[in-house]
């Protein structure tokens, strides 16, 4: 039986014996006879002792301690299944599988169009897509155009959220990010780290420190896969990784970033497994865990010094002949096409790109023929050079052809609370630097284990970061840290 | 099971075919030979049919509405033991008894010293209770003095309100009854009702209208009592009265009132029933059904125009010619001391002199010894004549002998919350008046019992009052129903 059952049955006895006083009462004042006064009052006082035994019984407050945990998860289940029934009501059948089959179709189609730099060869699946993503946007919203569509997509990802508020926020930190980026590109750009690593010693460091961030490979497994991508919830919760033999970093920062979401989902309260509270709260929050893991964690100094020993082990050496020459070398800030090789200044600039045209291509001010032409001139007006060819441009990510528009901006949302969360972080453990120094991030996959991963889906998102960071979101502490840790990084 | 537990059952399914889908997507990125991309696209299209089925399953929308209820039911619950458990856990076990012994004992010392007029003989009693009740405030606040003090105890009454949020609320009526009572007593008086009143022929009536009122004797009784009270709730909701051969109005209206709070417990949900939501949301929301049966209803024109009749039939006659004349003598407003007796516009005057003397008890500024000079004072302040002796004035009313310091004030909320149900109540139900023509208060009563009553508990009463109104409680509506009614009576 439940607590609440516990819990209503031991009310519904205390209701009674109150009532049973009622009685009492209700017979002083109509049948009583005048001289049972004094016994009647001792009477009262005896069952007066009863109830306030029972309204004060030590389980009466460790009842309702756990009838609140499950009217909490119930609140939750309700809200999040209801949130499903009322967003499924409204999508057809017909609609719900025909995305699902395209999508499918079109991830084949995508990866030979960009391995043959063949946009057109795309483009025909994209529209598909777009024009059944918009039906449902139209669907879920009740409207036909507006920024209604694109908020309705967005809300499949980053509950709550509109693209009016993420565009706010973007416009906040785009001056700053871009200020950042021209002064660094003023000062000599650090050495990179060149080698030929061997792979099966990348595997083996990547699946160490896999295991140091808490990653739990009895609930999980690491496999090689063309994209790195975490996969599944609870006690299934995989990830790929893959290894390129010049660049060892490949590895092992994917890794880092994919073990951060695994964590998520492996340290959400079992018994949310299987529940509608059994996932991260939104696709935003599940982005701070792996951006925080990797980044903030991942290359910090202190971590990197640990991995420069590690490195020196695992391959016999390497082209660099300090911690700090390869702490800049991880964090170097270089041009470059891909947003997933993207350094943390200029990743979010490349967030932005793809925000502003999803949102043109779903509104239908972008016609998807015009696509590759207003992406490279996008780019060229943020990045100050051109486009190459169409796989490091409009063909290099895979979300268009999931027909994933509204995912984009939870990446940069991703980088913006894990600010907070890292702010939040460094204020409540102290001696992380010297942990992390020893190659040990528990310290603080620790900290959002509790403070925030395994209440799962419990709260909203937004309700998610702020009771984990104690405060409103903001993306200062986001733009400090990399102020600060570039700005160390360069002597600006 | 409840409806909770399957669709929380429903749910998991749903999560585990997820998971299933989740395993498809793993597998194409990892392991799935190239050509089976067409076969993988129809497979997760299949999937994503059953999943769709089950997302928009109408029993799901079935369930998710009784699972709702379900929670709010156990949200409240929690709500008011937890409040319940707070609050006795901060009174000791000895002081709860030693209360209840002494309210009971206290009563029939008060009986005796009202029968005597004898001030002196209750005052030792009443000083223990407001000993003891500072004392249980103390607790409950953690206050030794001030205004927490009599906070603590209006808020058993009331829970969530204020005694500064009562005294703006009397401020602002003060002077609109003042001003309406000043140019009714420049009018001339109406005729009262005289005449000897079978007893029998009261009780009988008397039964009638109450059945009319939807009072169930099957689940209540009505007994005589010296003070009519109703006790009990649920299917055991008993009332009292009383009668005197010389005013059958005494009968008459206490069993109206009475009835409204025992319709009120008797139309609460049944599910309800011996939970901690099976009682009146608060001792203000219990009045407000009284008083609404009583006044608004009771003693409206097209109802007083329907007991003109049958008071000549049950009492062959009537010292009054016409149904306006009852209708006149019923809603007379004339001098009196006694709160109970009180017509509408100067009931609540009485309240608002206990409310400032019973504050000045708890807060010490007013001795017990004190008491009945500054009793004697205000009424002479207040009504422009003396206290002729105690039982007219300090030894009254019952409430302080039972140690009830800080329910009075109830009794006027109740009128204001009355005021705005009545307001409501004629904006939905048409044809209104033609039923109470006919006898018939039961449209009002289905409206009520819809609105508010069946609710019990289950919202805070503020909550509870505003639902049923639909907006914000006002004193507004009480006022100008009450110039409307007497100023049409007393050609104002």
């Amino acid at each position: 039986m439940s607590a609440m059952g516990d819990l209503l049955a031991h009310a519904a006895q205390t209701a009674a014996l109150e009532q049973v006083t009622g009685r009492l009462h209700w017979d002083q004042e109509t049948m009583m006879p005048k001289g049972a006064a004094a016994q009647r009052a001792e009477e009262i006082a005896a069952m007066e002792g009863v109830l306030h035994a029972r309204r004060t019984d030590p389980a009466l407050g460790e009842l309702l301690e756990t009838a609140q945990a499950e009217t909490d998860f119930e609140a939750s289940s309700l809200r999040l299944i209801s949130r499903s029934y009322q967003r499924a009501t409204k999508i057809p059948a017909r609609l719900a599988a025909e995305l699902a089959r395209t999508a499918s179709l079109a991830h084949g189609v995508w990866a030979k169009a960009r391995a043959e730099d063949d946009v057109a060869g795309f483009l025909p699946v994209l529209e598909q897509l777009i024009t059944l993503r918009r039906e449902e946007a139209a669907c879920l919203s009740g409207e036909t155009r507006g920024a209604a569509l694109y908020d309705a997509l967005l809300n499949d990802y980053e509950p709550e959220m509109r693209a009016s508020e993420i565009a706010a926020l973007f416009d906040a930190m785009r001056p700053r990010l871009v200020a950042l980026r021209a002064a660094i590109l003023e000062k000599p750009m650090p050495a990179a780290i060149s080698g030929d690593f061997d792979e099966a010693a990348q595997l083996a460091l990547t699946r160490e420190i896999a295991l140091a961030f808490g990653y739990d490979l009895d609930k999980g497994r690491i496999d090689l896969a063309v994209h790195p991508f975490s996969s599944g919830s609870g006690s299934d919760s995989r990830i790929t990784t893959r290894v390129a033999r010049d660049d060892p970093f490949n590895a092992l920062y994917s890794t880092i970033h994919e073990v951060g979401h695994a964590c998520y989902e492996q340290n959400i309260n079992p018994l949310y497994h299987l529940t509608a509270l059994g996932q991260g709260a939104s696709m935003g929050v599940h982005e701070s865990q792996s951006r925080i893991y990797e980044n903030q964690l991942g290359r910090s100094l202190p971590f990197v010094t640990w991995l420069y020993g590690q490195m020196q082990t695992a391959f016999g050496g390497l082209s660099t002949d300090s911690p700090a020459a390869l702490y800049a070398a991880i964090n170097r800030v270089a041009k470059g096409y891909i947003r997933t090789e993207a350094d943390e200044v200029q990743y979010n600039l490349h967030i932005m790109l793809r925000f502003d045209l999803e949102q043109a291509l779903i509104s239908g001010d972008l016609a998807v023929g015009d696509l590759e032409g207003a992406w490279n001139d996008r780019f060229m007006a943020d990045f100050g050079f051109a486009v190459d060819r169409p796989s490091h441009g409009v063909l290099q990510d895979v979300h268009w052809s999931a027909g994933l528009f509204g995912y984009f901006p939870t990446y940069a949302l991703g980088n913006v609370y894990a600010g907070c969360l890292m702010q939040a972080l460094r204020a409540d453990v102290l001696n992380l630097d010297a942990a992390l120094a020893q190659g040990n991030p528990r310290p603080a996959t620790d900290w959002l284990r509790e403070r925030l991963q395994r209440h799962g889906s419990l709260k909203p998102p937004r309700q998610t970061i702020e009771d984990a960071i104690g405060g409103p979101v903001s993306p200062e502490p986001l733009l400090r840290y990399l102020e600060e840790k570039f700005g160390a990084l360069y002597g600006l």
